[in-house]
């Protein structure tokens, strides 16, 4: 039987699961945004993102995918500009962009990836 | 070529695909909706996932993501009261929550899951 | 370390990335939407669709799953007549369709989809 390893698993939801040589993350949200504006908590998702791919062993060059949901799609270029900066070059996953509203109308940004392992 | 088995396949959509040792199944909704609670609703989504899973040849303790869409999203608790009952412990998947309403407005609930076959 | 191959790859998005025996499609919309019918995109979208899984080895006979947001799902029927017609007999994929706001208003359709390579 192939081995499933989860990360930050609680009852309801797992941060990250590991299957064979993938990760999938939960769909991140901000953990501080209260007052935030989009463009902060896009970067404390990014970052969150980054501490689950090193935690499972891996890192965004090695995204496949990211769906990505934002309460409201007029802010659509703050997010892409922080995206653009924390996106190495030549690492850009199959993205998909929607606008959905999230578990609490403070949260402005959810994303989820998947990425390979080494 | 590696093999795609479809269950309950139709012109359409086929509610589970099976491929290598994952199965993705369709965005599930309840058959029974009318005048069905969220509760009720969650609970046939769930009870017709348990039965695809079976008939790929798995279970709820292997899966890897849950997407779920629900109408509205202050019914969320009422959603995750049942899923938490529903969810045994440690079986946790990456799941992301998203409002978006759905094919027809009688509909409060829609899941997406995949799952580790063993 | 299993390689990933992106095609038409940019700075923010890869509109394909190839992983083991598995394409992830970024989600894809019309390239001429505007003053386009529902109809009309979603016949854009397909044959994009088409042409992606081509230059990635493979074709739709071997879709695993397709997420398909649609900006208005009361065009849902306009959206399922071009699939249909469309979508090869038993080819069906693991299908979730839900209402979501696109990037621009003008965009009706966007499909996210992934498929075996032979």
């Amino acid at each position: 039987m192939t081995e499933i390893r989860r990360l930050h698993s609680g009852k309801r939801i797992s941060r990250a699961v590991i299957h064979n040589d993938i990760v999938y993350l939960a769909g991140i949200i901000a953990l501080q945004k209260h007052g935030e504006s989009v463009a902060e908590q896009t970067r404390d998702v990014l970052a969150l993102v980054d501490r689950l791919l090193a935690e499972a062993g891996t890192d965004k060059t090695r995204m496949l995918t990211a769906t990505i949901w934002l309460a409201d799609m007029r802010r659509a270029e703050e997010f892409n500009l922080v995206w653009d900066e924390w996106l190495p070059d030549g690492a850009a996953p199959a993205r998909a962009t929607v606008e959905g509203r999230l578990t609490s109308p403070e949260h402005a940004v959810k994303i989820a990836v998947t990425a390979a392992l080494p």
